[in-house]
């Protein structure tokens, strides 16, 4: 790459900060937020600030009803990281002057047939053990609740604690937070992170800019794994995971088919409606393991629209308003990768934050201030610790650990 | 109305011509290239020229597989047209100078299950007794001519003589033509017909401009009822008749999952697939008595993905490209409006030509050479003669006289 630290007028970098952040989705613009706000020259490079899979998700906030088999650990961080949504919302509204939309209504996971209750009920065993906070409620009061839900359900799982927030509208917030606190969003990638005498100095652009910075911040998603640059040792393991979704929304008028996030197994497939109080409903999300195609297909239209007609039959009136896919940065545990690169590894002041997979967005509280407590040389929240790089180098991870 | 007969800048209306066509989808267009090229002033208004049902249609040009019970007068219209579509094609491929994709092809009407054979033998009967080109095929046949169609399908019709046009190329298509001969489009609607001892003297448009005109040709669609100016008796009688419609995309290669169009009734449900060459598959159609609502629902989108995957499973791997909504123009009898005002009406020189409902590309030869001979003073084709407005006066039209 040939390129020149004088700013280039197209992009307009600015030619030094102390932290690049590459990528601006919740997660680099959260650390970008959080940088800037301890006082920290920061800069985010992003070709299209906010618009990744940070725009494609639903936004639930769901630690309890997202707890997998032989992911434990992952719980204890999604946990950590729900307990600060609430605040965090607070500080980004109040920093933003917009609100993002945060809702605490709960959850229901809803079970379809015979068949689909036996599994969401081994499920719910399973939170109990792990001192979760669910109750198992019959088909009728779970339509007590919720009077959309089709008569023939078999049971729902109520998860009191697990919420929801507008991921567009969080964006946007955040982009507004950033912006008072004095972060720069370049609308351009970065080509690969500069590296001199074992730390990091900048970045270079594609559009042929130098950022000199003693610390760059990779948060770039599924594209974390090819920003040029870094030391093969420290390239994070990342892939992306295709998940396409629907954006259904209600006609004018008081009329909701639901009031709170509902999660389903109907006939063995999983769907989940998010029900914003602007009138929008999410209906998500297939999980393919496809390369980076954002192509949405005929089929998983099709079947996203059946489990939900399934689980709420009203749906079927509402606006088809927007059908997209997008790539959730998947790691080889599900789990993120957040840390500093190692002592060792001759690339000090590089830190990584990407591989949040279905997480993104429930995690960036912590993520941004496990980061910036990194950068800062402050202590982080502890729950963090084991999910730096280092887990991958000997082939075990936290999950795998805890599976054996 | 408050206008000047000073052409307004915003919209560029010429002060006088012979012909004022309003509405400018593939009937107004044609009736407008038809009269330039017989040496007519003609100036089409119209909002969005082409972008209204004309844009939304699938092209389908089936006058065997769209016959319905009782509705055997229009049959006679609707042959009138497919004969001449080969030749209109070429004409207006020679006088834009691009292709509009008409694909002679013939079309499948395909039967799901036992009942659904059952009821398109009974239709093959009727169409039989019509003397209709058709033939039933065994599924095994079927499928040698697609080998898309599900295993499962229990036979099918075939009609060598249904074919399809790309409408969106026609649109080009058209526009393009008439341009060449000097019809004048201009982007604004039609607010009234202006009418003097008892003629008609031209048009004023929404932006206020006045247009004087011998002759107005009311070609508007559904909101042809909706053109002011016009006396009583003479207000055709449309309503909009909603139908919701999917575009598929083959991604890029040469495998496709049909050659021809392909309708079908799946568990008594209708819809059809429509194989372009460019690998575009227009998948439809809903039939709703909303009025002018043009939503997408989720619930459309729902059937119409089922229905077509039952037919051709191959479709779930195709780009869900685009879904809408369209207006068809549909009249009491679903026969379409073509005809002058009475003698004695009052009107003289108003034309009207709409209320094609689900056949405005394929009638659109036999209309636009029908208008042309009407306003020329020659005489035009005779099928069209008993479809004037008259029909609906004393209550009687030529579908319930054939009923009768």
């Amino acid at each position: 790459m040939v390129g020149t630290p004088i700013p280039h007028p197209a992009s307009g970098a600015p030619p030094a900060a102390d932290v690049v952040v590459v990528g601006g989705g919740v997660i680099g613009l959260s650390c970008a937020w959080r940088l800037a706000d301890a006082g920290l020259r920061v800069v985010v490079c992003d070709p299209a600030p906010g618009l990744g899979s940070s725009w494609v998700a639903a936004g639930m906030l769901a630690p309890v009803t997202e707890v997998h088999y032989g992911e434990e650990p992952l719980l204890a961080l999604t946990l950590a990281s729900a307990r600060r949504w609430p605040g965090f919302a607070v500080e980004v509204e109040a920093a933003a002057g917009v609100e993002v939309g945060l809702q605490q209504t709960g959850t229901l996971l809803v079970a379809g047939d015979a068949d689909d209750r036996r599994s969401v009920q081994e499920l719910h065993r399973f939170q109990v053990t792990l001192g979760l906070d669910v109750e198992w409620l019959a088909s009728r009061q779970a339509r007590q609740l919720e009077p959309g839900l089709a008569p023939g359900i078999s049971g729902a799982l109520w998860a009191p604690g697990d919420h929801q927030v507008d991921n567009r509208a969080l964006v946007a917030g955040l982009l507004r937070a950033a912006a008072h606190v004095g972060v720069t969003v370049c609308p351009v990638a970065v080509d690969h992170v500069e590296i001199a005498a074992g730390a990091v100095t900048g970045a270079w652009t594609a559009a042929g800019d130098h950022i000199a910075a003693g610390t760059v911040v990779l948060a770039a998603g599924w594209r974390s794994s090819l920003v040029g640059g870094i030391p093969d040792g420290l390239v994070p393991p990342v892939r992306p995971v295709k998940g396409q979704i629907l954006r259904l929304q209600h006609r004018p008028g008081p009329v909701r088919v639901l009031t709170r996030t509902v999660r389903a197994l109907v006939q063995g497939s999983v769907v989940y409606l998010v029900p914003r109080t602007t009138g929008e409903v999410v209906v998500g999300a297939t999980m393919e393991e496809m390369g980076p195609d954002t192509t949405p297909t005929a089929g998983a239209a099709y079947e996203l629209l059946r489990n939900a007609l399934r689980v709420v039959p009203g749906v079927s009136e509402l606006e088809f308003a927007e059908f997209t896919a997008g790539l959730r940065p998947g790691s080889p545990d599900n789990a993120p990768v957040i840390g500093p690169a190692a002592a060792a590894s001759g690339a000090d002041g590089l830190v990584i934050a990407t591989g949040h997979h279905r997480n993104g967005v429930l995690l960036a509280p912590l993520t941004a201030d496990a980061v910036a407590a990194l950068v800062t040389g402050h202590p982080g929240p502890p729950e963090v610790a084991p999910f730096g790089l280092a887990r991958f180098a000997g082939g075990a991870s936290p999950a795998a650990a805890a599976a054996h």
